[in-house]
């Protein structure tokens, strides 16, 4: 039988810009479909990628999607996906799709709550509502979502919390992802007919790795969730307000103590030199809002390499930051009063194949909600490329 | 030379279901394109039909869109459309464009306005920069946007002025029709390349009809209009705040003095019944908000015959309305929270194709631009197809 996870290519240790790069081109098996890896997830949050269709994104290149628990949960509900046939007919996608837990959305957005050794119990930002979100309801709540990829509730603390807030907070995520493995477990172990996931497709689960930026508690963390054997591991608790430059060494660390024959995801990363650093730390899979926020606030991606073939990763070898590889410019910016030119010339997205900077801008300012579509389009398309890219470069030995 | 409107069709007279219609079936000839007539045209005020590509309205199978001189004069200036080679070019919609004079806005829109002879002063009610729009003007802004037809400055009151100022306001337009038929029979006169108008391309020039509910004064305008022998004419001040009952017969009087060997235009109408009956008093063209708007704010239209092969537009003998063939259904209707059947079962647009109201209601309440587009292409597919089915059964001297 092929296995779930494959690795492909890890880069050679000796190549000139890949000195130290853990990077690896991969492949992972789902019940819709495989995913190249390094990919990158765009967030479908309310189970649409804001401003866009499945075929456009298709189109795009995405393979794999994000959606959110919290979300769908509280609107319009898991029983009416159900009733849909699961998250893939309810929004016509037919690729991949990741869950998270709930958990991130819990603590960011609920109006309160409250954590339980049961679970969390939280009240919804829209009408006030009770709730107690447990490990093993979060993988119900996925399983009947029909998730791809479902992620073990943890419990997720901002960046500035104390050494002690963040051992706790891992402690809970272990105890957690124990409960959660073992109703997944139960559940796959039973025939397909049977298996209350959606037409009895296999399910992958992911453990989520805690531990701030602490390196001791990332070991235990590590250590912990790795002995429970998932799917994958996800790095939470990155990126949430800590300082960027403690987190690295850290990131590298945590790494270290995962199986190199299981897919690792950063949760919520990130700027595109940072999925960069990430990949030749040796990530897999990325989500973030930034390629689609940026978007809705006018802001695209320009490659600032004219040949897209000569196209190289560089490091410059003392911060370990990428050269900029792309500008950001915002497409409101007056220079662009009669830039007849698209975004990127060097761009084959939809956007840039047919439509010019002054137009954008014109639909930019006066709100036409079509500005946003075409914005996203471009932005998606930029960061789906830049996988492509990083595979095709990790390919050649190059990154 | 092939004429540049040909009529096909004519109903017989003793057909059934045709007693004294005047539909008839048609094609209008420009320098985009044939346009099939009777039809429709969605509105691009600001240069993109609001949620939609180009690419989308041809799919949806719309022939001639409508885009707002006055909205475009203002941002982002005629200069730079001017700039990126015209309308066509700087929004990607390579078919027919009938622009407007700017007219109705001002008197709409604008912050202020003064009619003088010469033309109307206005201020912009984006940051009260003051105008001066003239009959000349407003034909060479058309030029250099590159519309294929254009419309003679007007003077539009509203529909409970009164007598006198109806007539004032028709013989201001009469006025004004002289001095803007003027310039572009100079312009049209001119070899191609000399030509203002993008392109030296061929430009057709409609004038406009007023006077109000009042048939002497519908008459009056009708022939000095029609004396300055446009290629064709539009039926302006109706539906634009009088009462509905009193405009249908002036509606057909009007069209009486009209030339039968050009094409007709009901400026801003209507609802889909107002469409069918106006094609039967001899209309051949028709722009509206309402389908687009409608899908806004979340209003969608359902057939209600099963089979659109069957579909017959019929008329109710006392009150020459016909029969409702459609229902408006509120998407955020709770009765859909369980419905995953598609807005209208018989409909073969992309929205009904691809999702269900369920998902679609769900992204109405959840704020998901998303949801605009789908219902914009829902409700102008069920606009362009009635068109068709018009034609079709016209055609068939069904209607």
């Amino acid at each position: 039988m092929e296995s779930v996870f494959q690795i492909f290519k890890k880069i050679p240790a000796c190549r000139q810009a890949g000195k130290n790069s853990k990077a690896r081109k991969s492949r992972l098996k789902t019940a819709h479909g495989k995913v190249n890896l390094p990919n990158f997830m765009p967030i479908a949050t309310r189970a649409a990628v804001k401003n866009l269709t499945s075929d456009e994104l298709k189109e795009i290149g995405a393979e794999i999607i994000l959606s959110n628990t919290y979300h769908l949960f509280l609107r319009p509900g898991v029983e009416i996906i159900k009733g849909a046939g699961g998250l893939h007919q309810f929004m016509n996608w037919p690729g991949p799709i990741l869950t998270d837990s709930g958990g991130y959305q819990v603590f960011s957005l609920a109006k309160w709550r409250k954590i339980k050794k049961e679970g969390v119990e939280f009240s919804s930002e829209i009408d006030g509502q009770k709730f107690l979100l447990t490990p093993e309801k979060a993988i119900e709540i996925q399983k009947d979502l029909g998730a791809d990829i479902m992620i073990c509730l943890d419990v997720c603390p901002a960046g500035q919390e104390s050494y002690e807030e963040i051992k706790k907070a891992a402690d809970i995520t272990f105890a957690w992802a124990k409960r959660a493995k073992k109703v997944f477990a139960r559940n796959e172990s039973l025939p397909e007919s049977r298996r209350s996931a959606f037409g009895g497709k296999k399910q992958l689960l992911f453990g989520i790795v805690q531990g701030g930026i602490y390196p001791d508690l990332r070991e235990k963390s590590a250590r912990e969730i790795t002995s429970l054997s998932f799917d994958g591991y996800a790095l939470g608790g990155f990126f949430v307000g800590e300082e960027e430059k403690n987190s690295w060494p850290v990131i590298r660390k945590t790494i270290s103590f995962l199986p190199s024959d299981k897919p690792r995801y950063l949760m919520g990363a990130g700027r595109p030199e940072q999925i960069v650093k990430a990949v030749k730390l040796g990530i897999d899979l990325f989500d973030c809002v930034i390629p689609t926020r940026n978007a809705r606030h006018g802001l695209v991606y320009v490659n600032t390499k004219s040949q897209i073939t000569n196209y190289k990763l560089q490091t410059n070898s003392k911060s370990q930051i990428p050269n900029k590889f792309y500008e950001e410019i915002h497409i409101a910016n007056s220079k662009y009063t009669k830039d007849f030119s698209p975004v990127d010339k060097n761009c084959s997205c939809f956007t840039c194949q047919n439509f010019s900077r002054v137009y954008l801008r014109h639909l930019y300012l006066t709100k036409e909600p079509l500005a946003l579509r075409l914005l996203t389009i471009h932005n998606l398309y930029f960061y789906l490329s830049l996988m492509k890219r990083i595979r095709e470069n990790i390919e050649l030995g190059n990154l």
